[in-house]
């Protein structure tokens, strides 16, 4: 590609927290620069970035100049403010861009999205007050979960609704804010597909990894998945539909529940994520990188799987373990540099290759 | 260990070239940062440390302050001014430590050094003056070749002497400079073998690599390397000798020539080498990190080879062949992000894993 970004180029990164470190890191093996943008003081990326900016996404001074510093701007997280994105998009390409952000932003927007594309989710309805709920606890039975539409991520602005009579505290903790509720699926595993596409159209897709959670946080994730073939297939087509549907350039984390009657989309990603970790030690070119190389214009690199691989997160005091896994053999220990450990913060993450 | 570097600890790293930027990313994955001392504009490690100082190792008060502002303080190359190495040893731990560099900053030291140790090298005389040069040459022979005792890299300060009428041209070519002559070696091939010392003793060997050199420069290493057994059983006790000998924290490169006599010490590094980046695509935890673990206090890693690999240098205008590398498959990139290219300049390499 002749507009492939050059040897010390600048990619802007909103966001400075493990993810935006970790693609630091990537950029700088492509020759690559960062320049990250985070209201939060002392972020992770920014002992790895060339440059950060510390100001808020309501400093629009702040955020031109920002753009202004950099060639290309990318994010770490998808709940960017809609004015700060119009300050950024005058001055320099957003990629991916707006409509993957408009779409994943809200979780109503997202799954009407994936339906409207023929993939299926769990049943979920527009919820905007207490008769609204009730109707759909009606058609979608219980157990089920009310989400705030916006700016939910591991677990929160959710509320279990195991009858009836939990809607009135669900609806209560959504606090006003608009809603949506899902059923529960029964489902033998969730995995994910990070899939990557470049600016040319190429798509490229890591092998599903299967994913654990526990208190609505992602615990491991191990490759392969135990998927068969054809839902292995399947997995791969269904990402790069909606890579393709949104003219994507970048990495996205799909995630899937497993189910007997196919495939379901839970949710989608326009970012790298949790659940690719492992490629950093599974693949020669990681999800970092793949996204690094997508927003720079690059060709998409070769993520095929090497290893069987498990990554556990470290959270909290997980990292009292250090000394241990330091010690462990066939493994492989990615910290992020928090300074405070606290009880549900993601501190690190170990990658453990599995020998057959 | 109980003083392992904690999270948020600060690494010093005197240099900022690609091995100090790749020392830099390998400290973050462990949680650490790091703060380049580097008298030249614009590093490479600049782009993804934490904290740079530009001044000049004769600037005792900046080389004070950025003692002071970091934990512990290694090294990408070996020639620190030994005036610079007492301000800093009075503040911080220095890894490696002062030995392994008076060793390894005068050829004549080192080769001293390692026949002391009952390891073989070239012959090798000390060079003062014209008559001593007359002498060794009786007794070394031609070809032959002269080198500055210090401060010699990728083929500078040295001279051929293919017959007794080159020797007086090549003393002249030494400026004046102390140096020493070292016969040529019939040699089948060279290799290194990356060693490791860990702060309580324990000491670990990359697998050794096999390097091809021009002009002066290495421009690939391959691992595995045409090395029988015992070879192989051969270098590796003879780098762990070496680095015992020295009570040396770190990771080491130590170049052997293969001969029909046995293998024989071309040249030491006290710190990470060139031919050792395979490790980043070969080996769960690379050169890098086991450096940085070792400096840091930490356990040393799982260092095993998972693939052979060919690592080839990108020097000056081969970086117009990204492009192309960027679409190989089985081929990771590494670039330095050095503004301007320049012939004989290392600008990168690529790792290439060989598939059986």
């Amino acid at each position: 590609m002749s507009d492939q970004l050059p040897q010390g180029a600048t990619i802007g990164i909103l966001g400075g927290g493990q993810l935006g470190r970790m693609l630091s890191v990537a950029a700088s093996r492509l020759g690559l620069r960062t320049h990250v943008f985070e209201p939060g003081a002392n972020p992770p990326a920014g002992h790895v970035a060339d440059a950060v900016t510390t100001a808020s996404y309501e400093d629009h001074d702040a955020l031109a100049e920002f753009a202004a510093s950099v060639d290309v701007i990318t994010y770490e997280f998808e709940n960017i403010p809609t004015a700060a994105l119009d300050v950024l998009q005058e001055l320099r390409p957003i990629r991916p861009g707006r409509e993957a952000l408009r779409v994943s932003q809200d979780r109503l927007t997202e799954k009407t999205f994936l339906t409207d594309l023929g993939l299926r989710t769990a049943p979920f309805a527009d919820i905007t007050d207490a008769d609204s709920l009730a109707a759909a606890l009606e058609v979608i039975g219980t157990p089920a979960i009310l989400k705030t539409r916006r700016f939910g991520y591991d677990g929160k602005g959710q509320a279990r609704i195991l009858g009836p009579e939990d809607a009135a505290k669900a609806l209560e903790d959504m606090r006003g804010a608009p809603a949506i509720l899902e059923g529960f699926v029964e489902f033998s595993c969730e995995v994910s597909v990070i899939a990557a596409r470049s600016a040319d159209g190429s798509v490229a897709c890591f092998d599903p990894g299967e994913n654990i959670h526990r208190e609505g946080i992602l615990r491991t994730t191990t490759v392969p998945a135990r998927l068969s073939g054809k839902q292995r297939t399947d997995a791969v087509l269904l990402a790069a539909q909606i890579l393709n549907a949104l003219n994507y350039v970048g990495v996205m984390g799909v995630e899937l529940f497993v189910t007997p009657q196919g495939l379901l989309v839970n949710e989608m990603a326009p970012r790298v994520h949790n659940s690719g970790h492992w490629t950093q030690n599974g693949c020669t070119i990681d999800q970092f990188e793949q996204h690094i190389r997508a927003v720079a214009n690059w060709p998409l690199g070769d993520g095929s799987r090497y290893a069987d691989v498990q990554m556990e997160n470290l959270i909290g005091d997980d990292l009292d373990r250090l000394p241990e896994l330091a010690r462990e053999a066939d493994t492989a220990i990615h910290l992020y540099g928090k300074g405070a450990v606290k009880a549900g913060r993601k501190m690190g993450h170990v990658n453990r290759i599995i020998r057959g």
